[in-house]
Formats: C-alpha cells, sequence, structure tokens
C-alpha cells in the first residue's frame, strides 16, 4: 500500500518498474546533442502527411509502438495509456493512440504532461489491478507554432526569452516490479499550480520556476532528502532563464542549493549557441524524448542511479493570455532509481 | 488491493466513497427539469466577469469549493483534485482551480471527464495514499460556442442534431470509505477510443454512441452483469440522436438489451420541447451538474442504489474537424453504489 509523506509526496510501495522506453524526433532535436540516443530521426517533419498536426499524432503513435515493441508486449496487452499534448483539445495524443486500441486516459498538463503520465501510470500499477500500463507525450515545432505565436511562413522574430518547441515524442511502459536490473518508480508527487504573476508568454521559463521551486523543494523535504542524494534533479524545459530563476528560488525560498545537480532538458536537447534556439527547447515532446531516450538509456546503463524527474508546465492558452491573465505554472514529479 | 476483471474493468476493494457533492448551473439550466436539485443558479452567465472564460472558470470553483465546504473539509486537506475541460489548454479548469492550492492533475477528456476524473480519483484512493481527493468539470455554452462554432453574436442556425452545451461545473469530494451512508465508487472501467468515422461535428451524439456501447458492455460482460442489475445506465450527453443509437447499437452488436434501464443526462437537463435545445445538452459540466446534483443526491435519499455512470467524449477539434478528421469517441465508466 502506498503511503502519504506530508500532503503531496507519495511513497510507492510496489515500485513499478520501467519496462521499455522509446523517443523519436525530428531533424533538428537529431542534430543536436543527443542525437545518437534517440530510437528514430524523421528528417522529413511532416512524415509524409497532409498536415502537421497528423505528424503530431504519427510521432507519438511511433514512439509508443516502439516502446511496447521493446517491452515484447502487444498493445492488447497494456490495460491504460496515461497520454496528453499541447494542441487544442489534446488532439496529438488521441488521434495518435486512436488506432492502438489501448484504454485511454487523457491528460492535459502542458509540458508536465511526461511526469504526470508517469506518476499515473505508475500508481495505476500500485492498486494492483495493472499488469503493464503506458505513459506518452508529444509535441511538435509546427503546429505549435501555427496554434501558439504566428504561420511559420510569417518569419516572426523570436524573443532572447522564447524557447524552441522540441519535435518529438517520448514514451515508456511500466509494469509491476519482476526485473532488478529495470529502473523503477518508488515516489511521485502532484504539484500545486504556482502562479508568480508572470504575463510574458515569451518567457515561459519564468512562468514555471516557482512551481518547479514548490514541487522539488517540496519533494526533498517530504522524503528527507537532500540534493547530493541524486546524481540529477531533472526540469522539463525551463530553458535558460527559468533554470537560472530556479535555481536562485530553491536557496532564496528554502535555502536548498541545487545547482550542482540541476539539469534541464530543454538545456540538453539543443546545443543553444549553434542550434539558435534562444532559451533553449521546451513542448511536451522536450522532456519526454530526453527522458525516454539519453536519460532512462543511461539508468539502464548503471550512469546514473537516483534522478528526480520533475517536468514543468504553462497552463495558459493564447485566449487567456489575450485577456491579460497571468500564467499558472505546474510541475510533478517522479522519482527513478536504478538498484 | 484492486483487481481487474477482462482487460479493463477494475474492481475496487476499499470502495472510495462520495462525501460530499455540488453543482452550479447556469439561467437555462436552472429553468429546466432539474432546477431545484442545484446548489446555485447564477442567473448572470457571465458572474460579473469580463470574459466567458473566466466565467467558466468561476464556475467549476465555485462548485469545487461548495463540495469541499459540504464534506467539512479545508482545501487544504485534499491531497489531489482531477479536473479538466473543453477550453483550449484546459483554462477552464486551471484558473478555477489555480486560487485553491490543492495538488491538480489536468485531464482532457471532453465531455467524459467527469467520468474519467471520478475513475482517477478513486484510483488515488485505492492506492492507501491520499486521504481525501476531488473530481470536478465545467462547461459554458457562451465560450464552447464561441471556441467550437461561430460567435454568439453571428445568430448561427442550429442543426437539428447538433446540441446545447450545458453552462454549469459539477464536484464530488472523495475519500477512505468512513461512511455506510455514503454512496461509493466499487468499480471503473477505463475506456478505448471508438471512432466508426462520423465527421458530422453537428452530431457528436452519433459520433460518441460506440464509444458508449463498447464501455458499457464491456463492464457488463465483464462484471457479470445485466441492465437488470442497474437502476440506471447513465450516460453524459449522448442526447436524443446518440441516446437512440446508443440502445441500438449494445442489441445488435451484443445482444444486450438496455432501454429500460438507460438514462442520458443531456436529455435530463433540459425540458427538450420547451427550451429549444435540440437534441439535448451537451458539455463537460452537463453529465457532472445532473450527477452531483439530482443523481447523487437521490443516491443518497435512497432512491437510486445502483448507478453505471458513463460519461461520454468526442475527442476532436476545429482543426481535426477541418482538416477531414473523424469524430474519436470515448467513454468512461464509474459504477456507484448505495447501501
Amino acid at each position: 500500500m502506498a503511503t502519504r509523506q506530508g500532503n503531496a509526496t507519495i511513497l510507492l510501495e510496489t515500485k513499478p518498474e520501467i519496462i521499455s522506453n522509446a523517443a523519436v524526433v525530428g531533424k533538428k532535436e537529431g542534430e543536436g546533442p543527443l542525437g545518437k540516443y534517440f530510437d528514430e530521426i524523421f528528417f522529413d517533419g511532416t512524415l509524409g502527411l497532409d498536415s502537421w498536426e497528423k505528424a503530431e499524432s504519427k510521432f507519438l503513435k511511433t514512439a509508443a509502438e516502439k516502446s511496447i515493441a521493446k517491452a515484447n508486449l502487444r498493445a492488447s496487452q497494456i490495460q491504460a495509456i496515461f497520454s496528453g499534448d499541447l494542441l487544442n483539445q489534446c488532439t496529438g495524443s488521441a488521434f495518435g493512440i486512436r488506432g492502438l486500441g489501448i484504454p485511454f486516459a487523457g491528460l492535459f498538463s502542458a509540458c508536465s504532461t511526461m511526469s504526470l503520465s508517469l506518476l499515473l501510470a505508475s500508481m495505476a500499477i500500485e492498486t494492483g489491478a495493472f499488469s503493464y500500463t503506458a505513459a506518452a507525450t508529444c509535441s511538435h515545432f509546427c503546429s505549435a507554432e501555427k496554434q501558439f505565436r504566428q504561420p511559420l511562413e510569417y518569419g516572426g522574430q523570436r524573443t532572447p526569452t522564447a524557447q524552441w518547441t522540441v519535435t518529438g515524442a517520448g514514451a515508456a511502459i511500466l509494469g509491476k516490479r519482476q526485473h532488478e536490473s529495470n529502473p523503477y518508480i518508488d515516489a511521485v508527487r502532484i504539484g500545486k499550480i504556482v502562479d508568480y504573476d508572470i504575463t510574458d508568454a515569451n518567457n515561459m521559463g519564468a512562468a514555471m520556476a516557482p512551481a518547479a521551486c514548490d514541487t522539488i523543494c517540496g519533494f526533498l523535504k517530504d522524503t528527507g532528502t537532500s540534493p547530493s542524494d541524486y546524481d540529477m534533479i531533472l526540469t522539463g524545459d525551463l530553458g535558460s532563464v527559468g533554470s537560472e530563476l530556479l535555481c536562485q528560488l530553491t536557496e532564496k525560498e528554502h535555502g536548498i542549493n541545487i545547482r550542482s545537480v540541476h539539469r534541464d532538458c530543454g538545456l540538453m536537447i539543443f546545443d543553444l549557441e549553434k542550434q539558435d534556439v534562444h532559451a533553449g527547447g521546451s513542448g511536451c515532446g522536450c522532456s519526454a524524448s530526453v527522458l525516454c531516450s539519453y536519460i532512462l538509456n543511461s539508468m539502464r546503463k548503471n550512469k546514473f542511479r537516483k534522478i528526480l524527474f520533475a517536468a514543468t508546465g504553462a497552463l495558459m492558452s493564447p485566449v487567456s493570455s489575450l485577456q491579460g491573465e497571468s500564467i499558472p505554472g505546474i510541475s510533478h514529479a517522479v522519482r527513478i532509481i536504478k538498484d
């Protein structure tokens, strides 16, 4: 039976294992520092389809199918897939999962979706009723630009704090703990919405950093652990601006220095200088593709033993920003262990 | 420990109880047949705010706060709220929940959100780590028309199969079973996406009926129960067109006649003849406000003892429809019992 520490940190007794993981990305991501770790790189971002949205769904479907195959399972053996994305009405995930026949719990947690999906997929295993669950998410630079900013053809200038939405998807298959060699999830924390009144939709990192601070410091306190207990405290897509803010905030508000172990998927997936992505990568697919390739594969090789993964999301819409609303941030955490 | 029947039906051992429920609606809903059952009716659909979207969030927040108060709890005692809505990037729920300080798991399951949120909130209780969880959702006629159809000012004509998005919200507080007098959830089923190639976005009932058929018949078979075992098999917003299709489909595809016990929240909330709503009510707030008022209140008075609640969702977006995609349907089920 799972137990709770504090009001929001959940220790999982069954320690659901991550049986397999897969990530597929676009050309720019494939040319970045983590290129060799991805399962497949698609150099044509349309995947031969006639819309960016359809391509995004295909990215998700491909990552899900690859992770299922790597787990030596069939889709019919997965009892639930937890998935969401950034598109209006989350069609990226729904249309991607449509053909798989897997019971589907749709999520929306913006760019923190990968940690929320892992969290719920592991809690489902913890109930005892599910043998296998899946967590997956995706994003696509072109569908995101079109929906959130401007048509690509417009060639709009990007601010220095802007981030580059990752074209890609990541998926993981979870199951009851059977194999000691697999990484597993032993604790999770559902995040609270934190809003520091940031209204600049071109500075998402700043809007999300306070939520990451709340979740990470809350998790460390509830579990009685310190940053040095971890090989990595990994955020999703704070980018360069948000990452610096997070390190300042954890120190100032909680007296916790995470600098030596903090990494951010948005700073890992691209070479910020050479690839002209300004403050770094972003999007649901950013943390999903980094976690489900380099990070989990390195854990399987014992390079990392203990990671606190806290993807971050900005819960705004173009309409809410136009209506003058600030940007609520959220961050969910899962702790991943490799014995 | 929860157990699984078949591939997707989950029996909950701890039988999480529904401690309280609350529903708030707009003027038209208040004038309908269930008017006297709602906790509050707002005759000004803006709630004095300057946008429909802000009003929608306020509806959700009000329902959540009322349900928390009715459970004699404070928001800080709720360890997770599962919530989503129809607005782009689910801002209806995020901005509604922002001020409450409750850990937030964001969902998107279109109009099936109330059953998905109850399902996940009860599964969280089942893990043993959560004392109290909440499930909530909302919709607003004006924000939905603006986003999915036409500006209200345009005065567009509605087709006979069109449905009327409910302005309202419903919320429920779940907890470990303590009081025998409370209704409780003893089984759930996460739905699969079912797509019968319906492309008419003005006929959602037809698009969602096959998913409801799959979930309801799958649940009945897995649990070895028949329609006569239930006081009600309650769908969310199939409306008149979808409800008839559902009854035909369950009989034709599975030989199961549900006519005598089937009810649909979309047909209950409005008087179809007098209120000019065409095929009935719809929206996340439709099943949420009907379940969290008339249905659960009647269960508390022993009027109903056993209900299979299977809200239904259409996982499309205006973009997917314009791109020629068909409408994927989904339905999640929770069985609610009153001893």
